[in-house]
């Protein structure tokens, strides 16, 4: 701990972790990052999906499909519930944290007014859709953000490639003119279209600083080697749809932070909140696949974060910038400043095992699992585990959601080649296992392809506990796999953070040496397990591009399907 | 019935359908085919696969792997216990029974002594494996296919083409060159090399007779225009082994009966075995399969009969002779003497839906199945009927078993594309559905576009109880859809042939018209509906071509899968 302050007592810092459905903090030792106590608080609200709750609205009101809602107060609750909580599990005294960051789900986006109250709590706009949070998958944009496509297509934005040639729906952009077009009373309300993440430390700190992550890979803000970026035209916008062109410079611009920084100090009443010390320092905010980098000791350039859960999500810092086909998104101090931050994904992982467990196993491989006490995952793995390379005779293609990296096209599907009669379960299954990691392949190769190496692989996330699955992606990447050890990875890199910003490393390098955890190769490839992968790679690889770039049979089946389910449709209201 | 014997009381046949595990006996009368009673024999051996039994080999004998024997002992008792059974329960006074007909899996070879005793009768054979019946899907000589097929293409054989380009392990020259080389002593004690089709007839009547149907089809006896034919030439068997170049001549070539004609009469010994007359007309032997299409009153050029159950078999009658590409053979008077009999077939139909069931679909719809009082298939299909065409957004492709025409090619294997994860097991079942009736599709179109056009598409088998599969292929094809209206088409037809033997009809079609059972274009094609199919159909065609004709994906995983079922060998044994 090179640089960390010396005083007589250990000090310690907080992380909070703002998922999908709650809230977590935890209390980290700021010496060594060892995590002392927890605290989880599920949002009262959760999700609105259906419907604005009477309670809220005055009157429920029904809301269209692919919304998806949150409401801040929840999360302001999180810091008056969780935090004290984690506190008290950790016994430590409040009096010794020294600073407090966030990570948060993003692209999730609060309206607000000039003082970051959100929309929601104005009078009179309690009842309106629009003046709530828009959860990152709220996906109800699809249509802007493919008009948004065209036209920076069409006109060539030059900003395009950095994000691999596609806006999501979920992003600012998108939803931003969403409400624009959509509920233009509220749009002229709000003075700030805020990503949660950075309307969180407002809350914390009274300052709005908008953190050089979303605003780069959700906000398109495009900044070179640290200077001062570019937000996409108010020409392009205006052409876009008529009176958008002051989007950016009137609810959008903002004075950015970088990571790790901080973005002011703990207000009297979030120390009130939160039973921590006013004035500790607060971070800028940050986002949960991003932060967990710092928690895994991987913010190196060539050391590749996989955050692999029902989906997976990748995330490189590396020295130079250069255009990888298909990523996410590259951006300036994206993970760690000073270092350009790529992120590429995978739209389906574990929730394409998880749907083939539920929805493709017959009922005696369910209760052979049960018998002999394990779950279906497990039970299969074992069975799979025993085969030999190649002997279920498969190949799968992982696209049951599409695929993010590296074709970035959503109307891909699922597909097995090779079944028999003799074809079981546990075929197909260790077959898709195989298929999420010859996609992991195809991502790194790209990578390295664009002169963006990949010299290791570590994997956080709930997939890691799948000893088969890590020896796969090991041996087909021909890459050594390390993994995290902490089981809250994003609340300790939020940790990181925040004694970043508190000033007890330098940055946040130093301080992941120091706080963060992983155990290093892990899994390393075998040369003949490798070799026997390459024959079945050649194979993907040639699935991959006959039905990713050369045929549109994938692209037909989603129309035929959408033709068909719009027939029966009118059928059933004829 | 103009042509039918006037006597003063009805008159009936028996017809005998030799199946894989079991023979059954039907009285039949004359005047209109009405089945009066029914015997049903199990085989007492069944099908010998992994031993001879001590019972016959004195010690028990393993065998190895894909072999598949018969005991002919277990066809005779079939003559005394299941034919005075079905004469038993038709009441019928058997004085009054005319003729007595077969039919018989093929290709299932006996091979005997000059008096048609099996060779594993002959003492100090009983315990050599080669000795006994070697059932249809006896497969252990497929080297043996494989060099019969490789010499022919090279030397470009005119017969070659007659079977879609590739002869079978299953069939007479594959086995008996497999005897020739396994067990050259039982080869050289070996008379005569004899279909179990004419052994059963040969029993019955005294009388060697080497019917048409089976000698063109798997004894690649080509006639022409009712032309003494030719076999593969001896130049031609003597490349192959040294020494097989007698084959034809000193085992297999014999008189050949037309189908419907009179082999001989029942002997006194046939006569007391069955309880039927001495004397009366015994036909000439059949197969199960082609015997179906008079049963069906589908012995005119354009109407192809598709006997559909675990697999299908389409045959169907022309005056033309012509090449199809991918057919199982033509042969003159394959299926009704003067007519071109064509063969073609699906290898894999029922037992894909059957392996669906079994290990694909899971446990909450075997038990919504279950509660609903229904079968799994039938649960499926009810969910699957209430789909809008395409509205699954799948395609699959029916090759789990291989794709026997039009590609001849058992490397190829089964595909499913298009899932995402909401697809559901009724959407994969339905696909499947689809995928044998696209097969049929490629079929129907391939035999029109050489010049034999179909009219009529009349399906025979268990697969026609599923009225959805049914209309299904009805729109696919856009034919009228015919169904047998018997439920033992192979004896019915048997009992046709006996009748048109006995004199009591001039020839097969005028036995068929008045005693075949079918009800005539219960299925119809909806336009509407065939044009929603031809979609599905164009990408079905795309994949049909890209992985049956473009790629080596499916040839390659079958390679792999064999080295890494070879490795895992090796490591055991290690």
């Amino acid at each position: 701990m090179s640089t960390a302050n010396t005083v007589d007592h250990e000090q310690y810092v907080v992380g909070v972790d703002y998922g999908t459905l709650s809230g977590r903090a935890v209390v980290v030792r700021v010496s060594d990052g060892a995590e002392l106590g927890t605290g989880v608080h599920p949002y009262p609200h959760a999700v609105l999906e259906r419907s604005l709750p009477a309670s809220l609205a005055g009157t429920e009101r029904a809301l269209p499909p692919e919304w998806a809602l949150q409401v801040p107060e929840d999360y302001r609750e999180v810091l008056r519930v969780a935090v004290p909580a984690a506190v008290k599990a950790a016994g430590i005294d409040p009096a010794h944290v020294v600073g407090i960051a966030t990570d948060f789900t993003a692209c999730t986006m609060v309206p607000t007014l000039a003082d970051g109250t959100p929309l929601n709590e104005v009078d009179g706009l309690a009842d309106r859709p629009h003046a709530y949070v828009k959860l990152w998958k709220h996906h109800a944009a699809q249509g802007q953000a493919n008009r948004i496509n065209e036209l920076a297509r069409t006109r060539g934005e030059a900003w395009l490639p950095r994000y691999g040639g596609l806006i999501s729906s979920e992003w600012e952009f998108a939803k931003g003119l969403e409400l624009f077009e959509d509920d233009r009373e509220v749009y002229d309300r709000m003075d700030h279209w805020v990503e949660a993440a950075d309307w969180i430390i407002w809350q914390l700190c009274g300052t709005y600083v908008r953190n050089a992550c979303t605003a780069g890979y959700k906000g398109l803000y495009q900044s070179f080697g640290g200077q001062d970026g570019e937000y996409p035209s108010a020409g392009f916008l205006g052409e876009l749809s008529p009176g958008f062109q002051t989007f950016v410079a009137d609810k959008l611009e903002h004075a950015i932070g970088q990571l790790g920084d901080r973005a002011g100090t703990l207000t009297a009443e979030a120390a009130e909140w939160t039973g921590l010390p006013e004035g500790i320092a607060v971070a800028v905010g940050n986002v949960d696949a991003h932060v967990t980098a710092p928690a895994a000791q991987a913010v190196g350039p060539g050391q590749m974060v996989a955050i692999m859960g029902t989906s997976t999500c990748h995330v490189m810092s590396a020295e130079v910038l250069r255009e990888v086909p298909g990523m996410c998104g590259v951006v300036d101090g994206g993970i760690v400043s000073g270092l350009w931050g790529y992120e590429a994904g995978q739209s389906g992982v574990g929730d394409i095992f998880g749907w083939f467990t539920e929805h493709g196993v017959p009922a005696y491989v369910t209760e052979a699992a049960a018998a002999a006490g394990e779950g279906v995952h497990e039970y299969l793995t074992r069975l799979a585990a025993d085969q030999e390379i190649g002997e279920h005779g498969l190949v799968a293609l992982d696209w049951h959601s599409g695929n993010r990296s590296v074709l970035v096209d959503h109307e891909l599907s699922g597909l097995v080649v090779g079944q028999t009669l003799a074809t079981r379960a546990e075929d197909v299954y260790r077959a898709l296992l195989e298929a999420t990691a010859f996609g992991t392949r195809v991502i790194v190769e790209t990578f390295r392809d664009s002169g963006v190496p990949v010299e290791e692989f570590i994997v956080a996330g709930g997939l890691q506990k799948n000893a088969l699955l890590m020896q796969i992606y090991s041996d087909v990447t021909r890459l050594p796999l390390s993994v995290i050890d902490s089981e809250q990875g994003p609340a300790l890199g939020s940790a990181i953070h925040a004694a970043v910003a508190a000033g007890a490393y330098d940055d946040v390098a130093s301080a992941a040496k120091q706080m963060g955890k992983v155990r290093r190769h892990v899994f390393v490839p075998d040369e003949a397990r490798a070799a026997a992968y390459d024959a079945l790679f050649e194979q993907y690889l040639a699935l991959h591009d006959h039905f990713g770039r050369t045929t549109t049979t994938m692209r037909r089946l989603k129309a035929i399907r959408r033709d068909a389910v719009a027939r029966r449709t009118y059928e059933v209201s004829a």
